[in-house]
């Protein structure tokens, strides 16, 4: 007898494959929904002085007390209902790991966030996908029925979506945490930058959960992202969260940050009107380039090529800008998207899509 | 029907209770294991130098490529052998996350590391504890009888054992290793306090796991843990990461702090001698005190009371001198842990023991 490995692999992981971001390398990087600006000198300064003293050799603060309190102070929720995690990612797993069974199944629309998946798969977890209708909002007919079959242990509902950029109508989101037993997490990954939540609504509805990250609005080096419930939810997911998830540097450097919040909400309506000028800019690349753009609530525009969408994706990184190749069967058939840029990476990229898509 | 969010929980988690680690204010805190030694002002500027040119809008390197070659450069073990996480923490649980179904078994000696059991309990994976032995030894005939019978997917060594103290017979352990078709994970985040490890060993044994941390070495509060085993369970472990579980900053200040090695080695020093220090002195204390210290492989030694150990504890605590309380029933009765202070805490605590002790 000798050891197998792959044997003892359970079985779900065995067919999965390992997550892999994109590592071109280009100039221009408009592909991971990031905030293109850097924070400026002075605000920079404050955090290396907040960072200069840490005590690296000490364990973190496990429960992330000034983060959360600097969270509240800036949302007004309170910080016994706020838990930190090593990105929504973690709390997405959290989640899983205290709720599901392998039995149990998770509903989410598609497209949507690929992380949603991944991990309850991995997990050993079953998904439900529901197509969203043609104008990429949910198909609440189809959830309703797909409830009743199922029943779900948790709906993720991301709002604005990902990859398609809209925001889901609010009635239908509504719908669905009012009218199912199913923990409804509602992932606000990009709300910042439609100015839409629905935490006025945790205080009705107790199966209610939100996902907030700072990766969005120019922390992705940090890895923070915080999860919004009821306190019996947050005291369950206490339970299974590991004691320091969260790490010193990135606790003091997102809580000088968020103390001077009119910095990242300047950049949040830099990158709104960003997203205005492509929109308007894509829009006129109908005729000639053969390009359809699709309204966006986020930081980023999902498009339609009529040309083949693998060889603009591949000449835009040839003209040294890179943004997310999207294209598969299916209601993403030739779909690309791009995020919102610096001003003049914006122009850049307007540019070379001319001379690509032509 | 109303929602009932505690029926939602899985059934392991209901009876879990949130690890809350030591929350009392002392100015000298010998409670967790850490090196209590800060850098030096000028690796200090390195660190912050480095920090400064990270772009925090931007997402981490997903592979943490620059720490894993660094930490080949030191220890000679190929990048691709590595793998990084969000702390040893994480490492066990994608473990378990991709190796134990429901019904699989995880197996141990007891007394160890609190978080094996406790993330194998949050997964639902069985648990199967073996004492040690009286001179807090792997117990080898009990661990074959139960893994014959019980044929665990992983088995977890610690060694140095926390919170014991002591290297485990390297023998023994290799005799595990050798003769069972289970995983075995030799947990060595004490191991730079006594310089054994089994790194050797791995490539003759393609079930043996390798556990690090810069935890106990100064960077506690990086949360930067790796893993060294096949490039086949490395490639699996993959499969499962989050795509950025370590984040920029972390990475960045690991990588400087590696690189400035020597001055992590000499602070290593520092702590033996401090250990070999308080164990002379523990030692006096057994007449007029009642304490038997255990001898010491780690950064920190377990000892013995003849009277109520809560007591010492809290009157300790009162001196201003924190150490962790293990006193249970069971072979941890009337124990406490200290972990090795700078030389005027080691000092401090002394005389507090030798006054509160009496």
């Amino acid at each position: 007898m000798k050891i197998n490995i792959q044997e003892m692999v359970k079985k779900n992981i065995r067919e999965l494959k390992a997550y892999k971001p994109e590592e071109i390398l280009c100039p221009i990087r408009m592909e991971a929904n990031e905030n293109p600006f850097t924070i400026n000198s002075s605000l920079k300064e404050r955090v290396l002085e907040s960072i200069s003293r840490i005590s690296l050799n000490r364990y973190p603060d496990s429960l992330a007390t000034d983060l959360r309190k600097q969270i509240s102070a800036k949302s007004g929720i309170k910080p016994e209902s706020i838990i930190v995690g090593n990105g929504s990612d973690e709390l997405i797993q959290m989640l899983i790991t205290a709720f599901c069974e392998n039995e149990d199944k998770v509903l989410f629309p598609v497209p949507t966030f690929s992380m949603f998946g991944i991990i309850a798969k991995s997990f050993g977890v079953n998904t439900i996908e529901i197509p969203l209708d043609s104008e990429w909002d949910i198909d609440l007919a189809e959830i309703k029925k797909s409830y009743e079959k199922n029943l779900p242990k948790i709906i993720f509902l991301s709002t604005p979506n990902n990859p398609t950029g809209n925001c889901f109508s609010e009635n239908k989101i509504l719908d669905i945490i009012e009218k199912t037993y199913s923990l409804v997490v509602v992932d606000e990954a990009y709300a910042d930058f439609c100015g839409k939540t629905f935490i006025d609504q945790l205080k009705h509805s107790k199966n209610l959960i939100i996902l907030k990250t700072l990766s969005k609005v120019g922390m992705a080096g940090l890895r923070v992202g915080y999860l919004i419930a009821s306190k019996e939810i947050i005291n369950i997911l206490h339970k299974i969260r590991l004691p320091y998830n969260s790490n010193s540097l990135s606790q003091g450097a997102a809580k000088v940050i968020l103390t001077n919040n009119e910095i990242v909400e300047s950049q949040v309506q830099q990158i709104i009107k960003g997203r205005e000028f492509l929109l308007e800019e894509l829009k006129k690349l109908k005729d000639k380039e053969g390009i359809t753009p699709f309204h966006s609530n986020a930081n980023f525009i999902l498009f339609k090529t009529e040309k083949d969408a693998d060889a603009i994706h591949r000449k835009l990184t040839e003209e040294g800008v890179l943004i997310r190749n999207l294209n598969s069967d299916g209601p993403l058939k030739n779909c690309l998207r791009v995020t919102v840029g610096r001003p003049e990476e914006n122009d850049a990229f307007i540019k070379a899509l001319k001379k690509v898509a032509q």
